[in-house]
């Protein structure tokens, strides 16, 4: 089954104790797209500006991502410019050009609105509720969010919320979120809004996801080096939404498995700079890092 | 078989954002003996003031410890107090008072000498080394350390850690010891001081496993409050080598579900202030924990 995504493509410039790169292919709607395009087809609405090269849109089409949703506008590509210190968990962002991006406002061509699996990436929830307005009842819903839209549009991301399946956020924004300390109190806060499935991302401490009846905790892969955080969670979301259209099995021992893809595909993307690990894999590839997630939690019953 | 721990035991008073406790029972030894005794037969080298209460002593016999190598000297038992915050993963110390601690010269009954197991407790690594000089080549020999000994004996630890076989240590104290901030390089250099399993806690995130070949990734319990996290290290290093020398299988699969049993020990301990649920088990209750961590991490093979 196939995949809608409407995100952010962008430009980003980032610095990490390891290096430093330069106006490189970015966003959030990027990343997922490329690591969800290993599992199942996927469908793209996004904006960029004139000075968007046609080579970053071949990169997109030579993955199969169905690129017809995307428009060139007159105007600037998103930018974004950050730093990662030590501690690559947290994101220092130090310019945002919002340029074609602050006024995109999402059109779903036609031909995706029969879409079954939706993913709303971090953007305005108000345009995340857009999107959901010009589909048609899909399997599986699921959207990303931030600070930044917590604090500004908390009501507008609690409509949207009350229409999500599958919610993935980050700890501290999950705290933020639901106004609670504890991460268990806040699950359940959170999934009164209305998601059924949370998932919870922890950077290098892997994710946790709860659901009616359950937790699932994932661990992250052990890097020796983690080059390049950006675009981890997006790759994560694209790696789960890929494995469930994929599958199209949303029971919980699926959902888990497809967690543990993410996982892998998040694991993959932080090893280089902007998409230059994520889009060179090898299916044999990730096969291989799902055993080893496995040999990496595996302990016998008593 | 059976463990000589070798510790504290103290008066702790402790605030965190659910209430307070006044000089309650604690200390390293306390904790790791009481979390053990659910295992195997542990014997305790520790010292108390003249002020410690025998009813506290009788805790520990109760729960089967011998007691034959804890002294009481003339003087105060070591006192510490501490608080935490909403993030319970880090302890503000409010005041420590060594008393009869700062003494402290530990004596290995001569029953206690050939003890299969040894734990040292955090203590100065120049005690720690002392307690090695007195007993028989022990089938393995755990320590724990803290950052206090990192930065003030750093010399005297790594000639420590060339006898000792499990090294037990929190996430930035692995970093601060190896000066890397990369956790899987920061094992490789700790290994090469000379444990051959590298035991890395993270508080609420688990712990992290290295050995010569695997890397061993184990959750923490997910629990809707952490009432107090005072002794979870001690509390999950005694579920360990409990499990261990009840055993006596240090294959790498049964030190993966020792680690499950400390991780299991330090979920109870944390559920209320000093060694009030810690000290009040069941089996029943530790076997089923220990199936929940089983659930809690279980995805199928692709």
């Amino acid at each position: 089954m196939s995949i809608l995504v409407v995100g952010s493509v962008a430009f980003d410039s980032v610095e990490t104790p390891f290096g430093k790169a330069e106006e490189v292919l970015g966003g959030s709607a990027t990343y997922f797209s490329t690591s969800a395009s290993y599992f199942t087809d996927v469908k793209l609405v996004a904006v960029v500006g004139e000075d968007f090269p046609d080579e970053h849109i071949d990169k997109l089409k030579g993955h199969g991502v169905d690129v017809g949703g995307l428009k060139k506008v007159p105007g600037k590509t998103f930018r974004w410019k950050g730093r990662y210190d030590y501690d690559l968990n947290q994101a220092h962002t130090l310019d945002t050009q919002l340029n074609v991006f602050s006024a995109f406002n999402p059109e779903v061509p036609a031909a995706y609105r029969d879409s079954p699996f939706v993913f709303l990436a971090n953007i305005d929830p108000e345009l995340q509720m857009k999107v959901l307005e010009q589909v048609k009842t899909p399997k599986l819903i699921a959207c990303d969010t931030m600070n930044f839209w917590i604090g500004g549009k908390p009501d507008a991301l609690k409509s949207l919320l009350k229409k999500v399946d599958l919610f993935v956020i980050n700890e501290g924004e999950a705290r933020e979120l639901a106004g609670e300390a504890s991460l268990v109190k806040a699950a359940r806060v959170i999934m009164g809004f209305g998601p059924r499935i949370l998932i919870v991302k922890r950077g290098e401490y892997g994710a946790l996801m709860f659901s009616d009846n359950s937790v699932f905790s994932a661990p992250a892969y052990p890097l020796e080096n983690i080059f390049d955080p950006t675009g981890a969670g997006d790759s994560f979301a694209g790696g789960l939404m890929g494995y469930l259209a994929n599958t199209g099995d949303l029971s919980e021992e699926n959902i888990r498995k497809a967690i543990i893809f993410g996982s892998v595909m998040a694991s993959f993307n932080v090893e280089a700079f902007s998409l230059e690990r994520l889009s060179s894999l090898r299916l044999e590839e990730i096969r291989a890092r799902y055993s080893e997630f496995k040999r990496l939690t595996h302990f016998e019953d008593i």
